[in-house]
Formats: C-alpha cells, sequence, structure tokens
C-alpha cells in the first residue's frame, strides 16, 4: 500500500492566499489495475496561472491543480514501466495512481545531463508558453524590439532569449537588482528594476527611444497601461500572464486602452500554449537543442519537501524566484 | 474675389465641446494660380474621431479638420474642371484653394441618383472603416455571430448590413428607440436600446446566449468590459471608435481586460481605414455595388448650413443622429 499526501484548495483564495486556504490530505491508494502505473512526485511545479485558475477550474476540497514530473514505482502498463518518468497533469499530489491517458512521456533522447525538472521549465509548458507567444502569437521578426516584463520569471527569462536568438533587441523589467543583473547575463540588451525605477515611465522611454514593436505581457495592471503607451504603431502586444492583477480582492481598474489601440493601430491577443498542443512535441526539441546549444541558459528556485508546497507557491507570487519555481519532492 | 468661412478650433475642448471652443473667421481667397482650383462645399462631414484628433492633430487656432465634398468653381487645373466635384480634406471651409493633390475625385460612374454626400459615409471613409473592420480586421466569417454597438451610427449601420451580407447573425445596440426600429430596418438579428434595458449583460446575452464570436467596437468605456465577458473563446474585436470616452475631462477607468483576454484567447486591434488605401478604389466599388443592389441602405441626419457645423457636432457627439451627420452648405 502507498501513501499519498495531497495538497487540497481548502478555502478559495481571498486577496493573497494564505496558509489556512491549503489543507494537506493523506489517503492510501489502491493497487494499480491492468493498464494502471502508481506515481511518485519527483519535481512539482507552482506556477502563476494557479492562483486564477483556481477560481475558474477548481471548487473548495479539490486537489489543487498542477503538473509534476513523477516517476513509476509500480506498473501494469508497458508504456510506462517501473523506473520512467513522465509528465502528470494529476495536481499537488505525492503519489497517485494513473491509466496513462493523462501523462506526457519525456522526450525522447532526453540527455543524461540536463535535470527532469526543466520538463516543466525551460523544456516544458513555460518555455512552449514563451516560443508560441513569441512565434504565432506575437511574429516577432528580426530586428524588432520586445519588451517582457516579469523577466527573470520562468517565462519570461525563455522570452528573452528566444528573441535574442532571433536577432531582437530585448528589453526586460524585474523585481530586484539580482533578477537585473541575471537578465543582463542572459543577454538582454537593457534591463531596470521597475521598483526602484523613479519613473516607469521614464525607464521605459530610455531604454528604447523609439518605443517597442512586441511586448510579451506577463504582468498586466499598472504596468501595462504605461507601456501601452510606449508601442510603436502597428505594434503588438501578447498577453500571458497578468500576475500583478491576480490576487486582488476587487479588480484593479486603470484607463481604457482603446483611444491608444486606435491611434497606434495597436493588437493585442490572449492565448494559452494549450492552442499549440498539436505542434508541443516539434516544439520541445527546438528548446531542447537550443539549450544544449548554450542559447538558452536557465535557472530554477528549488523548494525541497512536499509539505513546502504552498510556501513556494506563495513565494513565486511574491516574486521570490530568479527562474522557474520548482518543489523537489 | 471669394469670401471664405472657416471655422477655428479657438480653445482646446475641455470635457465635452462648447460654442465658445469654436470661432468662425471669414478670409477673402486669392485667385488660383496654374495648377490651382477654388473649391465650394457642398456637403461637410462631422464625425467622432474629430473630437479626440483635435487633442493630438491640432493646436488652438487650427481650422477644424475634416472631410467634404466640393465643388470647383475655378479651376486653372484640368484634372478638376468647373462644375466637377470631390473630396476635399480641407477642414471646416466653405471655400479654399489647391493644388489638387489633396482631393480625391468622386468615384467614376457615380449614379445620378445616389446623392454626393454618400461620399462622406456609406461609399465613403464610414464605410471603408466599417468594411475594413469586418474582412481585414475580425475576418468575420459566414455563420458567426457579430456585436456591434454605435449601431444606427454612420459606421455601425454599415457594418450590421455587411455582416447580414456576408451570411452572419448580427446584434446591435443603439441610443434610443427609434435607432433600434432602424436596426430592425436594416435586418438586424437583435437590436436593443442599451439606455433602457435593466441590464447590460443580460441583454448581451438574451440577445446571443452563446456569446459573440466577432464585436466591432465603437463606444468603448464601460460597454466594453461588460461586453467583453461575452465573448467565445478566440472572439476577435475590432477597436474602431470610444465615443463614450471621447468627451471625458479625466480618463474613464474600467477593469483591466488581461485575464479575460487570457483565458479566452481574445484578440483586440484598434485600426484606422487608412491602413488600407491602396483598396480604397476597389473597396468603394463593392460599396457603391451593394448600395445600387439594395442590400446597404442608410440614411442621413442633415444640418443645414455651414453656420451650424459646431450644432452638428455637437448633436453627433450626443447621438442625436440616426445614420450619417452631414451639414449641407
Amino acid at each position: 500500500m502507498v501513501q499519498a499526501k495531497s495538497w487540497i484548495l481548502a478555502k478559495h483564495f481571498d486577496g493573497f492566499p494564505k496558509d489556512s486556504d491549503f489543507k494537506l490530505v493523506v489517503e492510501e491508494l489502491p493497487e494499480p489495475k491492468d493498464g494502471e502505473v502508481v506515481l511518485e512526485a519527483v519535481f512539482l511545479s507552482v506556477d502563476p496561472y494557479m492562483r486564477p485558475f483556481s477560481r475558474i477550474r477548481m471548487k473548495e476540497g479539490d486537489i489543487m491543480i498542477g503538473t509534476q514530473v513523477a516517476r513509476v514505482i509500480q506498473s501494469k502498463n508497458a508504456a510506462f514501466p517501473v523506473g520512467s518518468h513522465a509528465v502528470s497533469r494529476c495536481g499537488w499530489r505525492s503519489h497517485a495512481v494513473s491509466d496513462g491517458t493523462d501523462l506526457i512521456p519525456i522526450m525522447p533522447d532526453w540527455p543524461q545531463d540536463v535535470s527532469l525538472s526543466l520538463a516543466l521549465g525551460t523544456v516544458g509548458m513555460p518555455g512552449l508558453t514563451a516560443l508560441y507567444g513569441i512565434e504565432e502569437v506575437l511574429g516577432l521578426q528580426k530586428g524588432e524590439t520586445l519588451l517582457v516584463n516579469a523577466a527573470a520569471g520562468a517565462v519570461g527569462s525563455v522570452v528573452g532569449q528566444i528573441a535574442k536568438i532571433k536577432g531582437c533587441k530585448v528589453v526586460g523589467s524585474a523585481g530586484s537588482d539580482a533578477k537585473v543583473a541575471y537578465l543582463k547575463e542572459l543577454g538582454f540588451d537593457e534591463a531596470f528594476n521597475y521598483k526602484t525605477v523613479s519613473s516607469l515611465e521614464e525607464a521605459l522611454r530610455k531604454a528604447s527611444p523609439d518605443g517597442y514593436d512586441c511586448f510579451f505581457e506577463n504582468v498586466g495592471g499598472v504596468f501595462s497601461s504605461v507601456a501601452l503607451q510606449q508601442m510603436k504603431n502597428f505594434g503588438r502586444i501578447a498577453v500571458c500572464g497578468s500576475i500583478s492583477t491576480y490576487n486582488d480582492a476587487a479588480p484593479q481598474t486603470g484607463p481604457y486602452p482603446h483611444l491608444t489601440m486606435i491611434f497606434k493601430q495597436l493588437k493585442m491577443e490572449g492565448f494559452m500554449q494549450s492552442r499549440w498542443e498539436h505542434k508541443h512535441p516539434e516544439s520541445l526539441k527546438r528548446l531542447m537543442a537550443w539549450l544544449k546549444e548554450g542559447k538558452l541558459q536557465y535557472r530554477e528556485h528549488v523548494t525541497k519537501g512536499f509539505e513546502n508546497m504552498p510556501a513556494a507557491f506563495m513565494g513565486m507570487l511574491q516574486g521570490e524566484n530568479i527562474g522557474k519555481a520548482i518543489v523537489a519532492a
């Protein structure tokens, strides 16, 4: 018998999440039937999207949603032998039984020297999000100038590097001097700490006096209103996230963007990586190739212990992480 | 010597325009030189865009911007003989001298039984705006459901009719019962008076319980926030105007659209018809053909007298007009 721990959404978040919104429950897993496997979490992901999705995809008492890299510890499914790994969408669970249909096998030929945790980051959902945002939504072209905020995060750090691969000028905004230093390491042309600049508008203008062709939006809120004014005519905005508004008890408001969008003929599009799921295998190969060539660097912010998932999640929402926030079970 | 009257922006509008913001000036025109013509205004256009453009394209003392249908009354330019007509961008002027470079000849074969004032409306800039918004921005497809607000206006009324030509379901919002009755005459599937419905949200949901594929936005402000929630996944929004915010002394604010745009993967694009200027001649022919076939109906709201241009402009901003607001000089 395997004991499985799960983190439950005990209470819908009201404003910023707190410890008492989560509850750890323990159950005994049934023996796997034919076709089933028993999974053990190795690395678990905490991501910004979990905060808004908690409201629309979960009810109180549900297990927190999310993906993990899991190891097969018992198997009655030949496709997933004992000792193999897969990305599972089973949520915040230490162990789970699966019939395999919700599992994504780890990419074939995953290099020995690359941590499997990357399958939750640069060579996983966040990397795909960055890639599709740039290629499918923005259609970023060589020589253009791109702005990305939350630039030291799991998605933003990949966005900036892919834009550099494509021959663009990249400006990144982040929330600490250490993050800004990291962006410079990654090859960002310009980077600033939005918390310490005297004026966001001036910082954006100084970083690119001609404005921005493309804007990869992870933050929303006031940042979005200021950045909108710095777009060039025919600028494109990929709306990937809005982390500055996720924890609002009441919705933040800002000036309507319409008039600026008309005069500058701006395009703004919200997206999720799942739209291009049919391209995932090919896209993951491209991300891995860039990684192996050293064109995509990464950092991880690893929290140890399944029991610390709520803390890791809340820390990520507060911007504690440089790079991908991961929990090592 | 020809006496020319012009309406000047005496003072930048602060909130809703008032009589004292305009000033009528009279000057004597010089004799036309070789290549020049003297124009006399026949029909002048007042349009919503003039309100926001006054702030970004004009300074105090400038002649109000705008287009007119003018008759050539003196000519030293063979391309524009006396008695011919053209669309001129010379602004709010009763008479003007032109070297022809700023003139757009009236479409060849303009039918005798169609008023030349239509060159400022359904077969002019507003008609082109409707057409490009639908075809170039929204990519509206047969069988889709389209929402348009300010639907009884110069642009909105054409939008709804073109969407019907394309085999779509059309829902229109307007600000009076008479306008709603007009929309029904035009063949709109659903129409409502946004000023008298008890809930805009309910009215939109009732008119299309499944939501909207496309939204042609003329109004902005609160309407935009409510309509956003009624979009289907992958919905497209063409941002053409924002008339509900044009007269704000301080910018109105509303909830940020980002999270909804992400979850529904919505696209929103601001545009101006001038982007497709290379297509204008062909597009005007298409609009005229639909008009002659009876597929595009129109109304005009005609104010008599050049001296009444400010009143016509302010009345249009208050929604007095059904169809295109025109001043007959």
